[in-house]
């Protein structure tokens, strides 16, 4: 039915690109923007122009912002010598949430995939190394994603950066709190044995 | 942290406008904006305008179109002497799937609630008289939302159209097919009791 009014097809099909938005929800959200006014739907027009063209990456740790430098490399009581690399401005976004870092980040945008073709040149490793040039930084926490890309990409990292010798350390692995250790699976079980500390 | 830059903000809070979309699905659909180049960017916003300046109500039944008239009232197959009443555009496209019914619709956008302040002429009821003085029109078939309101809508209609000497009927209620009868609810289960027929 949609079919029959080209326009709305049209912007089923752009809400459709969103990621995770399917063709019912897409349907639903055009029949929102239908009820909108006019001047709303300028402002929401515009809000898509204006994100686009506004945001880039931080030209230091290539975190997403709308400024010169990011709120974070913007921010001066955050401390410099603590560098956190995340594949993701997600995973950063949810570290910061936690209120407990104060370090600064690194945006990698992309873990190391031979798979997907994503090579260790398509990610921001060389902006990471540009960065270690600057003598006050001490460590680097690397917080990839616990999965096979992750992995490869916290080694790739980890042996690039020993011989800076600046201290590389990766987050715990182990049974997330709150968990049933029923259901964790093995690796995780093997992996947070290993990493055991004492009481 | 969206909340440091400015424009993502922004976005996050147009998309969390859309029905039915929460903050967390703002936020991913915002990101996926970021990910879009400029020129798709450009079309999902013109899309936005687009559908909002072209699409408007078909004189005639109150649809959805872009055209002079909407795609069924233009379909000289349809058979103009049966009207559907309906609550909303999304019912007709539901009924439309089924590729059963023929005839035309007529769309009220609402239903009457006292409570919400929806009275009679805040509905498109008068449209739908006007088109009853084309004596070609023999029955009305009213198929609003078997709900409260619904119910008060089609009661209003029926006897406004009674006098006018046109049939006047309603879907039937009953069991959903496929349905399961030892969770079917008291009253749907009664009105299925009413209207049973012959095998």
């Amino acid at each position: 039915m949609a079919d029959y009014i080209e326009s709305l097809q049209v912007l089923c099909e752009q809400f459709a690109r969103l990621q995770g938005v399917g063709r019912k929800s897409a349907l639903r959200m055009a029949f929102s923007v239908l009820d909108f006014t006019d001047e709303e739907a300028e402002c929401f027009a515009q809000a898509i122009l204006d994100a686009k063209r506004k945001i880039h990456l931080c030209p230091v740790c290539q975190n997403l912002t709308d400024q010169e430098l990011c709120n974070i490399c913007r921010d001066e009581t955050r401390d410099v010598t603590v560098i956190c690399v995340v594949e993701d401005v997600r995973v950063l976004m949810a570290i910061e949430k936690v209120r407990e870092y104060r370090g600064t980040y690194h945006v990698l945008h992309g873990a190391i995939s031979p798979v997907s073709g994503v090579t260790p040149d398509k990610i921001r490793i060389t902006e990471l190394l540009e960065r270690l040039k600057d003598d006050r930084v001490s460590e680097v926490i690397i917080a990839t994603d616990p999965d096979v890309e992750g992995e490869a990409t916290a080694m790739y990292i980890a042996k690039l950066l020993r011989p800076l010798g600046v201290k590389v350390s990766r987050l715990a692995y182990g049974v997330p709190v709150g968990g049933d250790l029923e259901y964790a699976d093995e690796v995780t079980l093997s992996r947070a044995l290993d990493g055991r500390r004492d009481f």
